[in-house]
């Protein structure tokens, strides 16, 4: 088995074992329509501008229900089990604590599917930025002459970082109106990752959890994306997540914190996870 | 009379005369969804993304004919009069050599207009930068938690640069979702100007151009905007464009040159034209 820790538990109260991470593929997206920005009032109206062209792209990546529009996008997509449907609906879900915790005051994403699915077991399409022209202090009367923009899609089981990631690249071709030069440069691509629940590993690791924590633990995802796909499918061996941080220790970001009580007790769960594993041998 | 030498004139065979320029307006257009970028991980698909918002912004601006969809804009803009259009007719445009030294491969702008109405008589929008998250080289994987972009706006006669710029500030506000912080700020405002063709100043300016380049002037626009609005308005006296760059000459930009001899014919005019308003006086 591959164990990994660089996952998280839902609540100090509420102990729980990630059983899968999202995949991510990450595009870079550049149009040109001239060799140099143009005086705004004197070729304005008449020549094509970067940015409402990337606008109109990156405002067609979804649909009016928040749906990722790119065709096929959802096809490999694996419905979950009853049982990942149930462990779902289990987890105490406070929104107004979650949006407290992310600092935004309204939710967005794709209708008809719960915060947690959103953020766990649905695929997504973020831009994570557009850069075009000038719009710093002050103003630049041009029509730009370039922009950019990069768009991350995560991904889950089944969908393909090859498969996702050529209907995207085929759908900007189609975005783009002759006569505008476009490049799309691909930046790294991870599959989605999953464990299944019922594989004797997954239980050992239950039963570590338990003894530790004293609560039998709740199955969870992670919306993030790493390299344990591939560990786990080149060494053909079962994900364990035996990962102890909280949602709100600011993974990455300014401020970030351990809790040190969950640290002492993820030390103790990884020696009963061995001793589980260990037995089974 | 107020005389202006800050325009061109169609060809150095083809002596024209301005009449008037475009006004402009511009706005910074602030968005911010959250107080610090998000991990796209752990929030991607269930929190606002300033990215997303601002592209629909934007590309809403115009409909699909490439109309500005701000309610009311053209509610002002008078109409040409007959000896405007026989004046926009008369000039021999052609459109390949103006894409060519515009350097773009496509002409874009207002359903059923012509190029001379794009760029000189019809108001216009164009974003002249967007700036969200990053979009250098490589990948951030981040839900930005801000974005900006800079839009422009070139008036005509008799639009108003208080009256658009309130409708397009109400505008953004209503296209903005509840919970999202939203800042504009408008940068400076300059009104369309325009010279009645048939005003005997303007009569004195064309027997000048014809003298000294052989030909009676057509008229044209320029789809720029400066203080001459201003002038004209305060000083209660008509403005006279006697300008003779080219439309090649690369205004404002890397190369911009002045061909010689269209400069020492315009000190020849502004000599004649001096010596017409004296003889009228």
């Amino acid at each position: 088995v591959v164990v990994v820790s660089d996952t998280d538990m839902w609540a100090p109260d509420v102990p729980s074992v990630c059983v899968g991470m999202r995949g991510l593929i990450a595009y870079g997206v550049s149009l040109r329509t001239a060799p140099v920005d143009l005086h705004s009032g004197l070729f304005g109206g008449a020549v094509p501008n970067p940015a409402h062209l990337i606008a109109r792209m990156v405002a067609a990546l979804h649909d009016a229900e928040g749906r990722v529009a790119v065709p096929g996008f959802y096809d490999d997509v694996r419905p979950l089990t009853e049982a990942e449907e149930a462990s779902l609906r289990e987890i105490p879900v406070d929104e107004a604590a979650w949006m407290a915790m992310a600092g935004v005051r309204r939710l967005d994403g794709e209708a008809g599917r719960s915060l947690l699915e959103r953020i766990w077991t649905r695929p997504t399409c973020d831009v994570v930025g557009i850069s075009v022209g000038y719009a710093g202090a002050g103003v630049k009367t041009i029509v730009p002459a370039h922009g950019r923009f990069t768009a991350t899609f995560r991904l889950v089981p089944d969908q393909s970082p090859d498969v996702v990631g050529a209907a995207f690249e085929a759908w900007v071709r189609e975005q783009v109106p002759g006569g505008v030069e476009v490049e799309v440069t691909r930046m790294g691509g991870v599959a989605p990752a999953l464990t299944p629940v019922d594989h004797p590993a997954m239980t050992a690791l239950c039963r570590a959890v338990e003894r530790v924590w004293g609560k039998a633990p709740l199955f969870t995802r992670i919306g993030g994306s790493g390299p344990e796909e591939a560990l786990g499918r080149i060494l053909a061996a079962p994900v364990l997540y035996l990962g102890v941080a909280l949602p709100d220790d600011r993974f990455h970001a300014p401020n970030e914190r351990m809790v040190m009580d969950q640290f002492w007790k993820g030390l103790l769960a990884a020696g009963e996870l061995f001793g589980e594993l260990g037995r089974r041998g």
